[in-house]
Formats: structure tokens, C-alpha cells, sequence
């Protein structure tokens, strides 16, 4: 299996499952009483969730083709990990759905954010042992131009990486708008200019 | 990041987002009463927001492939604008079929036409914004070929191209039909042989 | 433009199209009276329709690409004429499940085969639209390789290839189950070895 | 046709039905009476139904891959029956959505197991159609590089593939959790590293 089909096929599933997400944002129903514009500005979370998962998705294909330009060769290892992540990328427009139409409900707004956070987390997870299985496999996987600085370098920001969601999520249950909070504003810091590779 | 990679993730995005647009014209429910020739007549706001959103996308996607022909090289300041844009195409499905919805609506159809004005403006703006940091970004991004002169033509005929929407979405609150006039006209004037490079 | 970015461009459209078709075979749902097996047995027109517009779709990409690949380059023209090729495929899935949901309803059923009838009618005019484009358009679009003699002969061999839409989409007023069968027949008609290559 | 143009339509189908599969779980409806958390634990249905068709549908796109980079020329004969096989990978969708409403359902349980089982058998049949004309037709379609020995180890490997299918559609009339449970098994068995090469 050559790189470029790898990196085609998973670019294909995120590019779709980066576009579903907007499907989970409601068109209110014409006809109801009450105002459009009260409805459109109840449903702030959907476009909040929205963004978010947007950005994060964005990012993560960003870091994705960086570990992809990494690699020397594609071993089966390789593929079953980076089918992994997709599984778990492709989930995001559902709990980005389940976030957003319960953060302002009455009951389960806490549980809903921690499958959110929970998501994001393991996404974040099954990426950084794909990073760990190229960068310290044993099949040498790696373009010989990394050298072994550098991958404990990439290492150790993937594992850093990982902090801000394993805070996030039990944070649901002190409060569910904490755990998007912070997910947004780690979609934010890592698009700003300075975070280039974060992968 | 390569300028294939760029341009082949955002085909793919801009490639789901106008086929997604079919997802919001409705198959009225059989077993109804009520003729389905006049079900199907009604819901005339549904296709003319599709083919208007279809046509819209169908020229930003001609001219991101015209933008991005003229990059030398992707930074990530190009990465994350060209994020944002995507993000505000992919909220195109939603406002079209807002706008749809509500066209004919007793309440809100003046509200939904603002908002599906302003999504199609906000989407130009991001697209000026990305085009803006291509021409006259401080890393010189463009290809030697592009001098000064075509610099500012681009430049100025993007900024002139936001002008119909910032017109368009007012308008909305004296009619929606308007809105919905504009957007469509200004997709055919753009798709007609004699306006080939707008970007 | 390059023939490559048009191409892949189509094939996403096209791709994403085939694939939304399945949204329009329903799961019923569970817990209500009566059988699964009556129910499941009752929606086979969503089965047969899944499975003409699927190989209508796929024989309309085969033939885009025997299009494409005959092009010398890309004109104005042809980015709009393919585009709105694009739209009328877009819209296929809305028509197959509009024939599918009506087509053994009490009413309605003539019109919605019409109107599925129509949409590849319409399809079929814009693909030979193009393709006349590229055969006899004044820009002299073709490879050399390709003789007048040919060209003829594509052109025709289109322009007869819209002759059974056009039988099949009034038929519906007779019965709507004509129009499906002649849709489904000629799907496998152009399936089949003999008949490679159509456009 | 060029075996690219095969290979990224086929990727674009597959990408797109492998994340269309996360639009059959289900957001509970908030504001209804019952915990979320029950809600969510009583459709685990769905997240293994998930789990397994994605696998599933990944493993056959890995085989896809190694199936194609052996053919030496693009026939009709191949196009045609890559889309037949395109068409039922593009159905799990709906009979991964139908095995998950049903496994707990008091009724329907089983026949809808069996039509999950079925498709899945359906798909790896129309695999083995297609790559068995690779291997044995009578234009010649392989590498050179291919030997005798080579085919009919592929041969028999893909035959010896459809056998665990065979027996777990049936099965569901004993027990809709078996169908299930081989299904996923297999996905798990190929996935993992010693079974690289089952096309």
C-alpha cells in the first residue's frame, strides 16, 4: 500500500466527517409558535460545538499528514492504527450532536460533555500510539531524516497533548460548559500561528 | 504540506457541502391529503435555494483552485484561513435550507433570507481574507509571475465582490425574496462565459 | 484549470451523490405492529430504485471520464456546463426517493415517477450538452487524435441515448411502473460488455 | 479508464459509506423522561454495529487496494462488476442501521440479523466475482508478475472468506447476537497484523 492511498483515503473520511457535522445543527421547524430568533439563538451550542469539532477535526488532519510525511513504508500495523483513528474520528459528528443538544438541558447535559470530552480524548489517544508505533516500532518505519531527538521531541507533545482532554472530561461534572470551553480553546490555541507542528 | 494535499482536502469538503445541499429539498410524505403536484409546487423555495447555493459553491470552488495556483508555498497562517473558509462553506447546507424553510413562512422568513445573506457574505469575507494574506502576506507566498498590478486587480475585484451580499442581507428585512433574487443572480452572472477569473 | 482538479473534483460529486442514495431506504422502525419481513418486502421499490440510479450514476461517471479524457483543455465552458451536469446528478437522490415513497401510494404515483423520469431525462441533456460542447465548440476543446467521423458518432450515439428518458418520463401517466422499468433496463442495458463505450 | 481513476472512485465510495455509518446512532431526544445514561447503554447495539461494519468495510478497502495494484488493464467487465460490488458496500449503511434498531426489539431480531449477515455476504460474494475475473479471466487482466501458484492461493483464500458469512446468516435464526458476534470476530481476526494479505 502506497502513502498517497493512505493519506487520500483517510483525508476522504475526514473531509466527510468533518462536512457532517453540520447536519446536527437544527433548522427549527417553520410554522411553531415562537420567534426565529429566539429559536436560532437557544441553539448556540450547536454552533459553538460546531466550530469546535470543525477546528479540532482541521487539526487533526493537519497533524495527520505530517506523521504520514514521516513514513518510510506502510505496514499492516500502520493500517490497522490509522483505521482506528478514522473509527474514532468518524464518531465525532454524533458526540458532537449528543454535546450540543444537551448542554442546556435539564437532565444528562453532564454525561453528554464527558462523552464529548471522552471522544475527543480517545481520538486524541488512538493518534499518539499510531505516532508511537512510527516513531518506536521496530520495523523502522521512519524516514531516516528524523532523527532520535526529534522523535521524542514529537513524542512527548503528543503525549502533552493528551492532558488538556483527560482534565476536561471528568471536568463535565462540575460543569458541562467547562469541558467545551477548554476543548475550544485547545482548537483555538493549536490553529493559532505559532503551534505549527504539533503532531 | 504540499499544495496538492490542500487543494485535494478542500475539494473534498467543498465536494460534500454542495452535494449535501440535495439533503434539504424534502420528499413531501405519501398517504398525505392534498395533491402531490401541489406539495411539490410549493416547496419552489427549496430548488431555488439549492441550485443558488449549487452554482455559489460550484464558482468559490473555481476560484480556490484559481487562488491556490498562484501559492508557491503552504504556511500555516494559509492552513488555518483556508480552515475558517471551509468551516464557513460547510454551514452552507444549514442556512440554505433555513432560508428555504422559511421563505414563504408567516414569521421569520425575513430573519432566515438575513441569515442565509450573511453566511454567504461571511463565507466571501473569508475567502477575501485567505486571498488578501496570499497577495500581500510579509512570507510572499505567490508565485514571481504575479506582479504588483495583478495583486491589486485580484485584490479589488474580490473586495467589489463582497459588495451584492453586504447589500443582499439587509435587504432581507424589506424582503426576503430579495436576498434570495440577488444570490441567485449574482451565481449566474458569475457562472456566464465572460466573468472567467473572479478570484 | 486542470483536467486533473476537474476530474476529481466530478468524481467527489459523483461519488458522494451514488453513495446518499442508501439514506433513502428506510429502516422501519422497531417496536411497531406487524411484521419486519412484510415490511422490509413492501419497500422494495426503494430497492429497486437504490439499484437504477446506482448504476445509472456509475455508467453517467464511466462516461464523464471517456468525456474528460478526450479533452485537450479546460475552458470556461466547460467548467460551467460540467457544473451544472454536477447539479442535475446532485439532485438524483431527492427524485429516487420521491419515486420510490409514491410509487405505490394511492396518489401521486404517476407524477413522482414523472419527475424521477425528468431528472434523468434532464441529466441525460446536460451530459450531451457538454460533450456537444467539446465535439463542436468553436475552441476546438478535443484531442486531435480524435477524427470528425468520431465525433459524429459520439453525438449521436448521445443524442440517442436521451430517447428512452423521453419515452419513459410521459409513460408515468400510464403507469409509473413503466418508467422504473425502462429506467432499470437500460442501467443494465449500458452495464453490459458489449455496450462499452457510450459517450 | 486508468486504474487511478478506479482506485479514487472506489476510495471516494467507500470513504463516504464507511462515515455515513455514524449517522445511524442515535442522539437520544433530550428533555424526555429516563437518564441519558441508561439511553445510551441500552443502544449498544449500535456503537458494536459501528465497530464492526467500520472494520469491515476498512479490511475490504485494504483488500480493494491489493486486488487493483495486481490488475494490468481497466476492462468493462472490471468496471462493471467493481460498481456491483461498489453498489453493496454502499448498502451496510442501511442494514447496519436495520441489525442495530432491531437486536433488542421483541420482534424482527432475527430477519434483520440475517439481512445484516446477508449484505455482508452479499459484499464478499461480488469481491470474489470480481476477483476471481481478475485472476482466471480470459483477457488476461493480472501482472505478469502474478504466477500460476499465486492465483489460486488468492482464490481459494477469498472463497475460504465468504464461509464464516455463510454460516452466520442463518444463524441469526437461532440467535441474532451470533450473527453479530461473528461478524465482528472476523473484522477483529483480519485487523490483526498476522493476516495481512486476504485479497
Amino acid at each position: 500500500m502506497s502513502k498517497t492511498r493512505l493519506e487520500s483515503f483517510s483525508d476522504g473520511v475526514i473531509a466527510i466527517a468533518i462536512t457532517l457535522l453540520v447536519l446536527n445543527i437544527d433548522v427549527p421547524p417553520a410554522g411553531h409558535p415562537g420567534s426565529l430568533g429566539h429559536k436560532l439563538l437557544e441553539q448556540w451550542p450547536s454552533y459553538a460545538a460546531y466550530a469546535t469539532s470543525f477546528l479540532t477535526i482541521g487539526i487533526i488532519w493537519i497533524n495527520h499528514h505530517l506523521m504520514i510525511s514521516r513514513l518510510r513504508a506502510v505496514s499492516h500495523e500502520v493500517l490497522f492504527l490509522n483505521l482506528l483513528l478514522l473509527l474514532f474520528i468518524g464518531i465525532l459528528p454524533w458526540s458532537t450532536a449528543l454535546m450540543a443538544d444537551y448542554l442546556r438541558a435539564d437532565a444528562g447535559s453532564s454525561l453528554a460533555a464527558a462523552v464529548y470530552g471522552g471522544s475527543l480524548l480517545t481520538m486524541a489517544i488512538s493518534f499518539y500510539v499510531l505516532q508511537r508505533h512510527i516513531l518506536f516500532g521496530k520495523h523502522d518505519l521512519l524516514l531516516q531524516s528524523v532523527d532520535d531527538r526529534e522523535r521524542a521531541s514529537i513524542n512527548s507533545r503528543n503525549r502533552a497533548g493528551l492532558l488538556p482532554y483527560l482534565i476536561a472530561t471528568p471536568l463535565a461534572f462540575v460543569s458541562p460548559y467547562i469541558t467545551l470551553a477548554i476543548s475550544a480553546a485547545l482548537a483555538i490555541f493549536y490553529a493559532l500561528p505559532l503551534r505549527i507542528a504539533q503532531a
